[in-house]
């Protein structure tokens, strides 16, 4: 039996999994603008960010009613405010799927993306999607392992972004220099979208164990940045 | 008089404004270094931004037991949930300014900037310096007048954004694929440093008039990503 309290609870975590899904479909949708110049498609995911910071914006005002009115303690206080930070997490995603729908936009009818740099790209548009889904599934399920699953996956994510830089420092790198600068946004947008997605994981473990996932994996990789 | 709880909650005001003073300081220093290719100083941002995520846990675990303990509504209750977010910008904007220090030491000896956007990249790290004091000053007076003019201030962030891509894009440019990765990158992060100063002052704002700052200035120029 949930009384009125933990359905409203519920209800929170719910929106998070929408959110959640939504920015996955996003950053998924605009991997296949950009690699296919295909401006519709970018249209539509410029446009779709609106939902999410809706949702967001709901979600806050839910989590705020909820802390007014029932003045939650322990444990239930912390997952609302743990849900107030995810919500931030998934919303700067939303924003980062729509970066990379902009940039489709903006070189269209070309792909900012060169042919030989595409499978990598692909790649880490899979993976942000593939890091979101189980960011969702990770707020459902509170799989702790699961959780901790995501670091390793953010380390293919730091080996592909290295790949990107590796291709763009390469002699032979023939595409000039808007390319260049358009590879490498589109590299931090990935590499963020990632993190956003750990960090929503890591959320969860810390509301579920009381630790930072820092502290469960001691020989985790760090991600470095530049 | 002010009571305990009202200590409290102007306590973590303070804890607000002391780490908007260190992250203003950091990219002001961050700046120097990679202007000037001077390693100490590098390492002296990059080693202080632990510093600010310190100060930003702390105030978060006061801001969740000020909430337990005190089970604050309406306006303070508003005012404790936009800290905990304003505390997320202001550690954000510390990685940030990090970054910047971070690829100084990468180039180092060397300087990752080119002689002809020293200029350019001078003046986005003393504005994203400004901009940070006076989202510190906001903080402190709430004055909403000097909120908004933040915004304007971050339009001037945006026209030194986009000489540096006029820059980069300009046929001209001799400086090679790898600096054109550093610049862009570089430009990013004082943009995005820029953002979080601007929603800090947005969130104060909101909290001082209920309203979001975007509809008291309508005709504002929309901040253009990509």
């Amino acid at each position: 039996m949930r009384d009125a309290y933990h359905e409203e609870l519920d209800s929170i975590g719910d929106g998070l999994v929408e959110m959640a899904r939504l920015v996955g479909s996003a950053i998924g949708r605009a991997t296949t603008a950009i690699l296919d110049a295909d401006l519709k498609l970018a249209e539509s995911v410029i446009a779709g960010d609106e939902k999410v910071d809706d949702l967001q914006h709901d979600l806050e005002a839910r989590a705020i009613a909820l802390l007014a009115r029932q003045q939650p303690v322990a444990t239930d206080l912390r997952i609302v405010v743990t849900s107030l930070r995810m919500s931030a997490d998934l919303e700067r995603s939303g924003d980062l799927a729509q970066h990379v729908g902009k940039l489709a936009r903006l070189r269209f009818p070309d792909t900012a993306v060169p042919g030989d740099l595409h499978a990598t790209i692909l790649e880490m548009g899979q993976l942000a999607q593939r890091l979101m889904a189980k960011a969702a599934e990770v707020i459902i399920t509170k799989d702790v392992d699961l959780a901790l699953q995501l670091e390793q996956d953010d380390d293919e994510m730091d080996r592909l972004h290295r790949t990107l830089f590796q291709h763009l420092m390469d002699d032979r790198w023939k595409h000039g220099i808007e390319t260049a600068v358009d590879v490498t946004l589109l590299g931090r947008y990935y590499e963020r979208f990632a993190d956003h997605a750990v960090s929503v994981a890591k959320r969860v473990v810390f509301l579920v164990t009381g630790e930072h996932a820092d502290e469960l994996t001691p020989a985790a990789t760090a991600i470095e940045d530049v």
